[in-house]
């Protein structure tokens, strides 16, 4: 295509370039003129260490999967969406239909195409190519980049469901980062009557605090995890049944399984160390189900559909925005632990939220 | 027991009295004040016709079992209550341990007592002896009157645990009256992003708006099923994917049918007809699943939580005040259809809410 | 192509015949040499009203969806299968990735195309091709008509795991005809305890005994669904808790509400009027579920595993064999409802099961 | 009463003895006379060690609690049971009607009573009083000691539900000890079409082989985790969706964890030390949801269906029989790990199975 397309790109560790890129719009796919693109952790951590795990850069990758923007090309059997529309877009694809895919937990497929996990390129550019099936059309109502957000919200939805948050939970969260946030929000829409939250940093706390959460507690080094369990059980006057795990910390995580009610479940989110010491037969004998998330699917439509019903306000997470040119810039600043959520705005002629 | 007991007792069809009555604790009951009953619409249907289905009057019972109150008196067995404290009263209390008790559905076994349904007597009265079990401490924070709503409230909860109701979740109502309204209330507190709400009469959908039903649609008698389910259809964009029947007319049986999403499901909470004419083929082909409610199980505790922290306001719901020496009047106010809910006040030295 | 290719192909209601035909394949398709096709019910009424409910036949269509063949051409993006390898044919196949077919529940995507169903040919013929994705590799010790029977199989597993069927379950199947003999046979290995099946004609009965039928009980139209229901409830000394519904008659359908367990299931398989008039109400104040199931989703591979391991043996079910040529006497035979499944064999160089 | 009662009484660590002992019947209990109770590997470890975690022998206590008897007088308000009833006893009796019960999860219930747990004593004598609510009746066609079976096999029962084992799955078993031959039988009953068993000892596997295991693995104190977990998914083909591990060693955590299929669950039975190091990451991060059981709950109706059908044959499992009088060697004989599973025969008069 001949248009310009300014992209963040990731060379190798620790070399973050603005450069040209080009896209390519197939019979399934749509051409995105992005809006806003937020960075999340996972970016900074390939730019900081060029790996996460077993995903490591091996060549240069674009950055980004927090996106929205508007359609501006639409291929040959795309029918649901037309030029114009503003989408935001679900950054996994899966690229073979397995028995995971078959089965409605796509996010599982070993082969999915995922926004910026190596080598597969994200979306913080101009101009981007997506599989339409995974472009969902925002509302009027609903602005680009709550359209971006939902990306985070989709975390908080799917650790939610996997717990069964319902009306009346009672649930702590581990861990005041923008997960710990987004999980808070979800928790609190889904009915949960009490949520306390755990975090190093008062800071984070008072932001949870303004988000909703009923009890916060500052945890010190020197909390014992039984401690804390005890702590939290005081302030709710009983156990959570439901604990959302976002630090990956081993102490939280056995605060955790020590902390949730019999018959309850802890959804770990956080990633940590690959071992783990936990107390695995305290959660077994009461009955404490251990979930995992990864990812998330089937999120898009219903996080919409919250977003336009006005049942969850995300907007207060955005605490910076910088334009694409300043990306580098915008990386330094979400490395530095400032404010919640640093978005970046690729549309020239249109910074509006 | 030597205390004047003043209870309003349905002697039979149509014969409604006030006159004294005994009360007996047991190890494991307690003797409870009555504070506050609301009426509910079963109890008036006793009183005009005897009968209830298979349930009928042949001896004098006490009405009422919508409650609260304090406990004046606890069994030599009862740990977890004391003298003085609030409770809201579950009125059915199994009496055996029969394999729907052991499995956690207790509301459905054969032989458990509950309240106000023939021969069993029920609360409406000065002094009342209940199972210590089914009887929940009520928070400093919640009134008596919302102890008493714990009762149709729990409908509510049933019906929308059994539709699966949560995040985003898209909901037909079909009836705006009491029933369809604790419905709305607890649909919206577990996530749903769009409620719409059915009725013959505009004021009662005017009250479901002012309590947060995202769309109205009155009924008119000509409307045919389909022409109702694609009504909603339009209003919602999309059909929605539970439907919660609370008028139990056939042609609300339709449309629910009809109207609801493939893969859905339709919540049964209206008692009609005992055989009913409906399109089960549609519902079969598109695997929208049909459920019915008896009552509740296990929602007191999760109503008190919702109660306390104000994710749910049922206040408005009482319209209607009477001390209980007036009985007769505030059951013939409940017959004309005068206002939502008619509380009557048990204790004559604490008239408040 | 070149190769020569008879097909079964109903012109029009009432006008079978055996026509040469074409096939191509795109890159995710496969091409495969047909070798055995069961003829399904729905085959014959096709070919004899020209139409099922709102399918209508409005040009010639090849029949057949009951289907095994052997992978003779692979498109150029298929991985899991290639040339010379034996396979069964999921005859659903979406062409849309929408919310059903992202979230696990394709076979409820309303574009879905579905052999044998108008206008989608089926696969009675020699040569037939059909989306890699939906083909599913036989282990050697599974026939090619075993793998036919994978098909009606997949109804008996979806019918019993929509209802829930589990270990100690007792269960109530309506008709044996070969739809309640694969749901009697899915029970049986899935755990059920107890299975009672039902039928007009004492010779189906005895091959439901045959296969593993616990207790039969002949009916007579001049049962009321009250005394049938009584009837099963004596046999088993308890109601059922489930019930699976294969006729579609009206007296069924109130049978299986009357004769459930207060908790338990009705899950709808057979196909009757539009509207039916059931006791509704009965079924609601039991917490008696009604679940209809559409065809099935995700039931090849563990069909697969079943077959392979010897858990279930479907052989006893195929009673006729006819040659492709012999098309229109194998369909007489079906509708005349000699036997149970009648099988065409599609490879004139290899009759083997 | 009156009665002889010769009880097996652990008085202290090590401590066993033969000794008269009391019995008295409530209104709502039954007197057994009982007939067959198998010794468990929990009886043994409070003999040897005095304690099993938390749980620490203060005062003499009756062991025993896998058993079957004849009802020889009735509590005044018993109606389910008669005198000549032969009944299997559940050992669990929740003592207080709290949230768990009344969800249907008893066994989470802090203060259930449990037979053989300090301080409560357990049947392992002639006569024994147990609530008639945890007593299920014997049909004519399975035997006391079946019904004493019942105990550890509903261990396998709560493991494969809490597995959620079905139709075609796939399952590993870690151990092939009397826990592990009872889930194989179990998970086989409920439809796994494979299921891999892995143990030490080649003779366990040998008689899981007899029982229906489709394949065995001897293991090597030298084979690492990951290297077992290859080794079963060479064997299946694929990674199982399930593995129940009955070991609570923790290579074997490591095993189950890095074995099991993305999406699937491992159910944690057996039980090691406090704290556990495990790739708790691998499980997240896959979605293999890690599920405790203790004990078990809602099964003694199931299993007694099982056995009545003999869709499940645990007659196999019982190795050795001892006269009530030679209980201490019977102990000695299972404290050696010779067989699979002593049962003591607490009639004189009757010494059949």
């Amino acid at each position: 295509m001949a248009q310009e397309n300014l992209s963040v790109v990731l060379h190798s560790k620790g070399d973050l370039r603005l450069k040209q890129n080009d896209c390519h719009v197939l019979h399934v796919d749509v051409l995105l003129q992005m809006h806003s693109v937020g960075i999340c952790g996972s970016d900074v951590h390939y730019w900081q260490h060029g790996r996460i795990g077993d995903f490591v850069l091996t060549k240069p990758m674009v950055l980004g999967h927090e996106a929205a923007g508007t359609v501006v090309r639409i291929g040959s059997q795309v029918k649901h969406l037309k030029v114009g529309d503003r989408v935001a877009i679900e950054p996994g694809v899966p690229r073979e239909m397995d028995e995971f895919f078959k089965s409605g937990r796509y996010n599982l497929s070993p082969t999915i195409f995922f926004c910026a996990t190596p080598p597969d390129d994200g979306n913080l550019c101009q101009y981007y190519t997506h599989s339409a099936n995974f472009c969902y059309k925002l509302p009027d109502n609903v602005t680009f980049e709550e359209g971006a957000l939902i990306e985070p919200l989709s975390v908080g939805i799917h650790a939610c469901r996997r717990a069964g948050v319902t009306i009346g939970s009672s649930v702590l969260i581990c861990g005041a980062g923008p997960i710990g946030l987004v999980c808070l929000l979800v928790a609190k829409a889904m009915g949960a009557s009490q949520v306390v939250i755990t975090d190093l940093f008062p800071d984070r706390l008072a932001k949870a605090k303004e988000l909703g959460a009923d009890f916060q507690v500052t945890v010190s080094k020197s909390d014992s995890p039984q401690q804390l369990a005890k702590k939290v059980e005081d302030l709710l006057g009983v156990q959570p049944q439901i604990t959302i795990e976002c630090t990956g910390a081993e102490s939280c995580l056995q605060t955790a399984i020590y902390g949730t009610r019999s018959g309850g479940v802890v959804v770990l989110v956080g990633l940590g160390a690959e071992m783990a010491t936990v107390p695995l037969i305290n959660a077994a004998v009461r009955e404490v189900d251990i979930r995992g998330v990864f990812r998330y699917c089937n999120t898009w439509p219903m996080a919409i559909a919250m977003l336009a019903s006005g049942k969850v306000n995300v907007k207060p997470l955005v605490t910076h925005r910088f334009p694409l040119e300043q990306a580098v810039q915008a990386f330094k600043t979400t490395r530095q632990g400032l404010g919640i959520k640093v978005m970046l705005k690729c549309d020239k002629n249109d910074s509006n939220p």
